[in-house]
């Protein structure tokens, strides 16, 4: 049977039909009514579930169950999110608001957490043992999956791999702590430390791309200008590569996964972002931590939390 | 029914009677014979077993098993320790070679993971959902215990957390990376930077205490002169403490543990080195995670290991 699966960011929601084997075979996106408050953010959610239900041609019987990723640390026996800052949420009962909402049995996790489910299910993370999932995009997220099963923590809150320190004193993170591999590996970061080397430096292809205006230069811009031969970019691709080996050492040391899949829009930077973090950490992590773990992309792309979502909604329903 | 527990370390073996409810019945320890070679380290390990078996009054039969914590990775499949540096050992199959020697069923575990153990069953982790074990000594070893259960990772190797680089291009350790949190808050840092405070400052009461020998300056003692009122003491601590608390912070972010429990010489320390860690994860790390994680010192000294290591023998022995 499908489920539905449901991923709220900051900017838009994704709502998907997935079949059992992780396809999705209708979706939709749309934007968060941020300004909108709790109420008009959950109203959205379950337009757009009975969107692609309604598109998909499906009776209310013919879908199990309906999963939301959401962003902050998930209460997993409630459903409550306990802190979402993107959203200005604290404490909302989001399960409970979507159940009244909707016809089928809603469950509720991390964005992460879905996204690692997803990829460990369906995606890059196919067969391991202990997959770390990390999405690298405008902040940096995690989830963990063992033997098929997120580890979300004493609290909801596991996973929070962006919001390690690796550089006392470093740049100021959103988190409000200092020097965290977010505030240095994400695109953020990367387009923030392009713009500083701009600034202070030589010519770059980047100033032609984002024709002139520095507000423009995104993480993205800086993988093209890169892979055009810009010395600049490759530098600045360089870096990131590097505080992100750090970050995932770091992680490879803590955890021993066998798989560490990486995620979010960097990770379309392929080989240029994933070859300097495999060799920093094959070199720097004790064997056999460092020697036997692979390090991957992920494959589901922007609907991995869909796909996860959907399937922690099954998973839920089948056990009760 | 009684279990043996041995604790196998650079300079020396600890061996102990464990009944039931943790208690150590009868205990002792002898050097490790470091030049002598796996065979000779395997004999005074049997040796050691069996002297404590002997000195509480127990038959063959009153033991149900032997556990050893044993430095370095551990495959838990096989027993077998991958790399052990200390000891100069690589894949030795450590649970064949001592259950050859003794005459009861052998289980062979990871040595901080083994403390971890002791602490979660009958210790400062009791009740615990999920627990991070420290000890900070030499070096900073770890563990983890979920669910009253050892998380050992994809290859034995988890818990390596004084392995995460926490300040890039800092001192060098033993393992090869520069400013890991080995190299800045064991029990080795601690007095490798008391020693080059002296060499550049105002005089102190440690000088006195180390009968004018900076060789003779360990933690401990940097810890006695802290306590007897000496500022550069105090503040080669509270930096100590500043370092754990950094990354204690990130695993609290990785993992979101409701319990951490701090072992290891320094932990003595008590107060003076808990409490700036504790502020550092209340203030610093998101919340739940952050305000929720209680931080405490181990209770089981340093029969922790041998403990634990009885606790998973006989634990092992139930299962099969």
């Amino acid at each position: 049977m499908f489920a539905i699966g449901l991923d709220l960011g900051g900017t838009k929601i994704a709502a998907g039909v997935v079949a059992p084997d992780g396809r999705v075979v209708v979706s939709a996106v749309r934007p968060t009514p941020v300004g909108g408050g709790v109420p008009s953010v959950l109203a959205e959610l379950a337009e757009a579930a009975q969107g692609v239900a309604a598109q998909a041609g499906l009776a209310v019987g013919e879908v199990e169950a309906a999963g939301l990723a959401c962003p902050g640390p998930v209460d997993p026996a409630t459903g409550t999110v306990s802190y979402a800052p993107n959203l200005h949420w604290r404490q909302v009962p989001v399960r409970e608001l979507l159940s009244a909402r909707l016809p089928w049995p809603c469950v509720v996790l991390n964005d992460a957490d879905a996204a690692a489910l997803g990829e460990a299910h369906f995606g890059a993370g196919r067969g391991a043992e202990l997959m770390l999932y990390l999405t690298v995009s405008t902040g940096i997220g995690g989830g963990i999956v063992r033997q098929g099963e997120l580890l979300t923590g004493a609290h909801g809150a596991a996973g929070e791999f962006g919001h390690q320190v690796i550089e006392p004193g470093g740049p100021l993170c959103r988190c409000g702590r200092q020097g965290c591999l977010e505030a240095l590996a994400s695109g953020t970061a990367t387009a923030r430390r392009a713009v500083e080397r701009l600034r202070q430096e030589r010519p770059s292809l980047l100033q032609q791309l984002a024709g002139g205006d520095p507000e423009r230069i995104t993480a993205a811009l800086v993988g093209e200008a890169a892979a055009r031969g810009d010395s600049l970019a490759a530098e600045v691709i360089a870096e990131t590569a590097s505080y992100l080996g750090i970050g995932v050492a770091n992680l490879v040391a803590a955890f021993d996964p066998d798989r560490v899949v990486i995620g979010g829009g960097l990770a379309n930077l392929g080989k240029r972002l994933l070859d300097p973090v495999r060799q920093l950490v094959r070199r720097e992590v004790l064997p056999p931590a460092g020697e036997r773990v692979e390090i991957v992309q992920a494959t589901l792309g922007a609907f991995s939390g869909v796909v996860g979502a959907a399937w922690a909604a099954r998973g839920a329903v089948s056990c009760s």
